[in-house]
């Protein structure tokens, strides 16, 4: 890690242009800290450059100074991995968001190639006006930047069904830290010539490489949906039937929940009524997307249940109500501490049971909320009432995961908030590795230093 | 590269255990060639581990010693790189066939954990035995390894549908050069804990890793299913049919073709007729499985052209056999060279068009037969009439195929004998970002040395 030298900012804007470099305070402000306003610290300078060549550049004078780069797309991320803080303190922020480039979409190969700084919801309404949608959904859409996305190897509600970033991410183009740039976005379905460098640069986080274009896989966009929403007495149930509908019904988009006091939550802060009578337990979201009428299975499996359905489009948003209430009640609340854990389908339930009276013998003034994608086993984890930067509250919930064979991130990336715990969820023979491959791609530990290893 | 040291087969088997250790010649023999018999060498011993153990225990001690290790599993493979030739030669034969262990289906998760040594025919028997079929099938199903599909991410005729073996692989343990083990098997759906170190293993051809066991997803097993097989005039107008069945068709299972000369040639040596009349141009395989009725999407693209259906077992095998026939057809004629390449969907029409007269410029005698995964862009480019060893058919094949924005591995794996033509499908920074990685997990480089990377 380098020891944030004094940087030469002027001699970084004559390397890679003037009018790409930002020193004034006041603009350096908003790349500086984190949306959830948690982390900040201080760059030496912001560098925003219009092409690859703009990027390779700046990385390749940085790596001939030992200056830190910490690559910054819609800084959405909840983990400190965008924002120039603890090892990173001082270092040269890399903002991609000018790099929004689209080129056209491939209907014959359903694909596109996007730059990093195009906004989700951008790249959805450009599929959408040619059949296609992108496989990839999640609530930050308006602000997360595909680049961004694919250095966390973001999730999100539709894994399920589509996977998460990498399998979106066909071909990419990246600058390394030596500022050479690979470049390979043929998006070719069967391509076995060598590493997988495009999956190892996703969900890296901005310490290999930085990814300057993507090439995109695009799914045929659906006509019909149908969300039902189901109460399901305890959570060891909601596991089981979500395994039946995976086995018994083709076309699943997502199954989320809303676990705890969820419910109660929601009718307090949001004034949400209950959506059907008898709402207890777990409250199952099942969304479907075909052509046509939906498969009988789904119906089968959920009729069992007290539930409320939908097929138009404002019914559906009502029902997602419920799901998506959710950070906005919890937010009403306090300031949580987030965290995004996945748990093997078997352990969920005991992991649920014990999780609460495990934060609250760490800390007894805190609330445990949650949530999160069902299917993927992936909770939420929110927490009130415990000071955001107590970390006795982390401790406690990334232990408790580890003992059920979790993994302390599900989809928010590793970032420098997490990386002290990473030994959680990896060996040290796996970190080693990790090591390695890091210093092979970035000898000098230029890029985000800090952040997935310490 | 090791220089081949003579290898202390004495003490190697002292270390690992005499009964993992074979050195008699006449045993050594069927793993010092490949099943085509093109390629063969010398091992110095066959190493043949029952335990993770014993498979680091053997890196190890090669590790330590810089003697070449050459990881094998069915051995099916068609690019030599499972077999001790030119860098390899004299090297050690690591077989994982006795690493062959089968978890118990996790049901709840569609999971299972099987070691490197099942050959793919009986990992399918025992998911069907659960409700359930596993992702990846190819034609070498009785004798193909998991450890070999792991290491060259096969492919086949289901990548459309359920993505090739990196897809399947949700978690791995593997030995690394320097006998350290790396395990990550909990299969989580979402887990973004540091870098995708499985997803690099797979593909690697075994010069990364050796995978001792692979956590490997299901997917549900399906009662119904169509086969359609239509005569389409243009190869061109093929890839737009492919183009809007996608588009239009969900639950699409593969989608094949065969080209060029092959229905007259299975005609000839097969005795096999034209499935109907009119069978001419492209001849496409479609196959639909799902539950109840096909889409009506489907029927109403292929009813443009003359075409045959079946829904019953006997009658899709019977149309199948039109496009299995094509490589049992060519073995008649002669012993082929066996190019697999992947195209952009834009330029297949191109390829296909220009692919015999560059062959036939290169060696006149030479005769085209193209087949293969047209959804994917893929195409089996046999040519017979050409010595085997006539390097000037694969020179010709492959500067066309890089000409076209094409791969010049689509899914056998870049081997011993592609690896000089890497730089046709990667670039210098790429080769030289391989490197790098090769370097920082097998220092020494004992593992398959000769593979990917000349």
């Amino acid at each position: 890690v380098p020891s944030s030298p004094t940087v030469d900012v002027a001699g970084l804007a004559a390397a890679v242009g003037p009018e790409a470099v930002v020193s004034d305070p006041v603009i350096r402000a908003a790349y500086e800290v984190d949306w959830t306003r948690r982390f900040h610290g201080r760059a030496a300078a912001i560098v925003r450059p219009r092409t690859v060549d703009g990027v390779a550049a700046t990385l390749a004078w940085c790596n001939e100074r030992g200056v830190a780069v910490v690559p910054q797309g819609g800084n959405t991320g909840l983990v400190a991995g965008g924002v120039p803080v603890g090892a990173a303190e001082g270092a040269i922020v890399l903002s991609l968001r000018h790099l929004d480039a689209v080129g056209p979409v491939d209907e014959l190969a359903a694909q596109v190639s996007v730059g990093p700084g195009l906004e989700l919801d951008r790249l959805s309404a450009l599929a959408g006006v040619h059949g296609f949608e992108f496989g990839v959904d999640l609530g930050a859409r308006a602000t997360a930047t595909i680049g961004g996305m694919v250095a966390t190897n973001a999730g999100g509600i539709r894994v399920l069904r589509y996977g998460a970033m990498r399998a979106q991410v066909l071909g990419t183009e990246a600058a390394l830290a030596d500022g050479s740039v690979v470049r390979h976005m043929a998006g070719l379905a069967k391509d076995n010539t060598g590493y997988d460098l495009t999956g190892l640069l996703v969900g890296s986080e901005g310490t290999l490489g930085v990814v300057t274009a993507a090439r995109l896989r695009l799914v045929p966009r659906l006509p019909d949906r149908l969300v039902v929403l189901a109460g399901i007495p305890t959570v060891g149930e909601a596991v089981e039937v979500v395994a039946e509908l995976r086995h018994r019904v083709d076309g699943l988009d997502a199954v989320e929940a809303v676990l705890g006091d969820g419910l109660a939550l929601m009718h307090d802060q949001l004034g949400l009524a209950p959506p059907f009578a008898d709402a207890g337990g777990v409250l199952v979201l099942v969304e479907w997307a075909g052509r046509g009428e939906p498969p009988s299975g789904l119906a089968a499996v959920l009729e069992r249940y007290p539930s409320a359905a939908a097929t138009d489009p404002g019914g559906r948003a009502r029902l997602w109500r419920y799901r998506e209430g959710m950070a906005e009640a919890i937010a009403m609340v306090g300031v949580p501490h987030k965290l995004d854990v996945t748990l093997p389908a078997a352990e969920l339930a005991g992991f649920v049971a014990s999780v609460p009276a495990v934060v609250t013998a760490a800390v007894p003034a805190a609330r445990v909320h949650l949530f999160g994608h069902l299917a993927d086993g992936n909770v939420h984890v929110n927490v009130t009432g415990a000071d955001v930067d107590d970390e006795r509250v982390d401790d406690a919930v990334l232990h408790l995961v580890a003992e059920h064979g979790g993994s302390i991130s599900a989809e928010h990336g590793v970032g420098r908030a997490k990386a002290k715990w990473l030994g959680l969820s990896r060996t040290a023979s796996e970190i080693a590795a990790f090591r390695a491959i890091k210093r092979a791609l970035d000898p000098a530990g230029i890029l985000n230093p800090g952040v997935i290893l310490t």
